[in-house]
């Protein structure tokens, strides 16, 4: 106590494994009650993603998987909605300092934070007798007004998804057991398909390219069927999607075709952290391009159409598949 | 489902509770991934708190209280740092979507964002098997580079506390029973502390003041002696801490005077949400001005001297009180 410093376990576990995180000078090395964001001339893109132990990961999943899931859930919002990272503020909400668990959470957490150039800017850590809670709130910043929104597509346009569909649905139901579990005896698919749904890949790479070239853009986060509704709602359209055009990896494909799932359950399903997204026909080829250049993969799945009723989904046969749920709801 | 709007449970009440709550353009009434906040040319100041039931608030707390507490611990700190509200962000993790805790929580909400100017602009709402978690981001605006720090305390300059300290603690003990329950038999002052341990009352109106003349600011939300620990601290000084000037209500005085609990027990304990600054003394008379055209209680409670020490509480003869505990620690 001679020092000065206070004695509180919560500021020391802050001080050790949050401080080395708060590289950006306006975090204050997080000895202060708030962060500093300096005006830039741009918007300040706001989104703030909390997940939950038991809802949004397993309790035995990894600390350094559920760190980098709770940043990278909040990047892809941030690059669905064309904005450049800036730095997050963290809520954790811990029953025990339990220092095996916090020193690997903090260190993936910096690296990702490293990675993606989003620093920790500020936080609170509470205690709780629950389960574990991580809320992140990230900022991203936008030239003025070019945020992209979920509004904006209008019939004729194309519908189009980055990466694949489906895999952390199945990755989640093979950390389950049950007859997914049983039917993916292939080790490395295995392995792919709970990495997508631990560890999701932020498109922090497509923020550019959206800006420029989307009419409306969102994050597939709790399944792409309802997830495009939301976008079609907001945006005063419908739209028609090519089941088989829905990008899937090899691993899903394989489960598909086998029978063990349906294509209906992946599009329903959450936990994808693609951009979907509405580019008009005539900016589709240099879309496309300027997506290919940023190394990310690119599906078009549909087309944006007149009126207000759910998207229709049809198979190869041209029928519309009736869905029985749209996507992940939390009530 | 032939509107076009998904019949999520989570998008409804999204819908019904808190759309009309974002009132901000920036908000985007709720119906996109993310707000925009406007460059205005002040940097944007960054605070969250989250609150967790059964540790800052209990489980038949009024909902409308939980709303209430969770904005205002955020405006607080806000107000600490000299910044003007400017709009917050929501995570909620609730066991289930209850209609009637929700509309009386969003409500009561509502009122203190239109009260304290601070609109609600994004959230995520989750669920979560555990314990209701109310986690809230708040931004507020300052002129560029003048938030002030919990850092800047100088040897010499005075000590000062807005309102009374200990209430909340002794609001706290009153809704668990036990002593401080039988003791507060007037039901105006137990009305007084619950409410105060409740509902604390931000101190906007002190943000400009704040600016204007404090050279270190932090609220006081861990308890008055380990929050001027931490920010001696910061500032590389030590304080010297008049306990007979430590501002009390008259049923905190009665209290301590009766013996039933201690002021040092008091002053150790969390939920004041009042300022603690330091001033120089050449400003002291201007800021007290200042303070009390704000409507605001103020007191001089102790001066800045050097020394890495923890800051010294002395009694009317002078004599040092060693205090077992400095503050509430969640760990």
């Amino acid at each position: 106590m001679a020092s000065g410093k206070p004695a509180s376990g919560e500021d020391s576990l802050i001080a050790r494994y949050f401080r080395p995180l708060a590289t950006d000078p306006g975090a204050f090395r997080l000895d202060d009650d708030a962060a500093a964001l300096k005006p830039s001339g741009d918007d300040v893109v706001v989104t703030t993603d909390a997940i939950v132990e038991g809802v949004h990961f397993l309790p035995d999943d990894p600390p350094e998987t559920v760190a980098r899931k709770a940043l990278r859930v909040n990047l892809s919002d941030l690059a669905a909605k064309g904005a450049t990272p800036a730095g997050f503020v963290l809520a954790l909400a811990l029953r025990s300092a339990d220092e095996a668990w916090l020193e690997p959470f903090a260190t993936a957490l910096g690296e990702d934070a490293a990675l993606f150039g989003c620093p920790l800017v500020g936080g609170d850590t509470v205690s709780t007798p629950g389960p574990l809670m991580v809320s992140v709130t990230a900022f991203g910043r936008v030239p003025p007004g070019k945020m992209v929104h979920r509004s904006g597509a209008k019939p004729g346009e194309r519908v189009m998804v980055t990466g694949t569909i489906g895999d952390a649905a199945l990755g989640l139901a093979i950390l389950r057991g049950g007859k997914v579990h049983a039917a993916a005896s292939d080790t490395a698919a295995r392995e792919m398909l709970v990495g997508r749904y631990r560890v999701p890949q932020p498109r922090v790479a497509m923020a550019e390219i959206v800006r420029e070239y989307a009419s409306a853009s969102m994050d597939v986060s709790d399944g792409l069927a309802g997830d495009l509704t939301k976008l079609c709602g907001v945006s005063g359209v419908s739209a028609v999607v090519d089941l088989e055009q829905v990008p899937l990896s090899g691993a899903a494909q394989g489960l598909v075709s086998r029978g063990i799932v349906g294509l209906e359950t992946l599009i329903a399903s959450g936990d994808d952290y693609e951009i979907l997204c509405t580019i008009p026909e005539d900016r589709v080829q240099a879309f496309e391009a300027a997506v290919q250049r940023a190394g990310v993969a690119l599906s078009s799945i549909g087309t944006i159409v007149a009126g207000n009723s759910v998207p229709k989904f049809v198979d190869k046969e041209g029928k519309e598949i009736a869905l029985e749920r749209l996507s992940y709801s939390h009530f």
